[in-house]
């Protein structure tokens, strides 16, 4: 590309942030820090787990681990308490257009959804469609019989559509989820 | 020391680990698999925070963290679920003899604890007198009003024989923390 002043451009590594939609993770850290600090709900995000292999101690107080992996995760994401209520979920990205792949879900952890139901917390997964720029709900009682019907490697849209529920980004709280629970699990109060 | 034989033992450079005492961290892990695997309750204790700054990729789907430093928990080491109700608490060693030393816990900590109390959960901490040997339950509502009264750094033994309860070492599971909140919260049940 020619400038006016002669100087040709290098070509753009940075990618470009504005096309590339909102990300998930900080936008629920936002919310969550925004139901914490109005006393709304206490629910956090958990660490990323690590196994730790090697460890330095350059000074007396300070431990550099220089070697450590990435390791599967053996629950969710998210959990806390709201209203008394466990809650527990898990929140995905995808950039398909038609459905979510389950590949993107390990399989412990929605065994893990469907305890927790069971043992009368609520739980859930949180789906952001990148490309169509919409966020569900999808209740763990929804995605059991998803999986309890014909074997399927995806969700498709139109389940989200008739069994989840959209979740309108705003702008504080960002992704209020917890407007959702209340219309499936406290209606009446 | 001398031996029949005549040769000279070296000095043991490996730890007695009969009088080490107990692991707490390991013997609760063995505790929540054995609550996860009879479907009794679902407690887990959370990944160690850690903030990865260096990450190689020497192969293609494998992933080495170089470079991490431990972070400061936001919350407390463990929460789940219990017969539908939300569980957190954190589990710290001593080697005192006559008081637990407050600044074994985040002031943040404590805080998060009493909040989790307060929004209807059930949360307390567990203190191993590792020297007496003792294994105690203390609810964050006795720990609030120890705060609360006179200023002091550290909780003396007699205020868990007071309104602590002992923890008994079993074989399996090998401290049934839960056998407590039954007699604590499901006491009609």
């Amino acid at each position: 590309m020619q400038y006016p002043n002669g100087i040709k451009k290098k070509p753009n590594t940075v990618k470009n942030y504005s096309n590339r939609g909102m990300n998930l993770e900080n936008a629920l850290n936002e919310t969550n820090d925004f139901y914490i600090s109005n006393d709304i709900a206490l629910i956090y995000k958990k660490p990323i787990p690590v196994t730790i292999t090697k460890v330095d101690y350059p000074s007396r107080n300070k431990a550099k681990i220089t070697e450590a992996y990435y390791s599967v995760p053996s629950t969710t994401d998210y959990n806390g308490i709201y209203k008394g209520k466990y809650i527990d979920f898990e929140a995905k990205v995808t950039k398909s257009t038609t459905s979510f792949p389950l590949s993107n879900i390990h399989p412990h952890q929605i065994k893990h959804l469907i305890s927790v139901k069971n043992h009368g917390g609520i739980s859930f997964i949180i789906v952001y469609f990148e490309k169509l720029n919409k966020i569900y709900y999808l209740d763990t009682i929804h995605l059991e019989s998803f999986l309890n019907g014909i074997d399927r490697k995806s969700i498709p849209t139109h389940y989200f559509d008739e069994y989840g529920i959209l979740i309108e980004e705003r702008i504080n709280p960002r992704i209020n989820y917890l407007s959702v629970i209340d219309s499936v699990y406290f209606k009446g109060e």
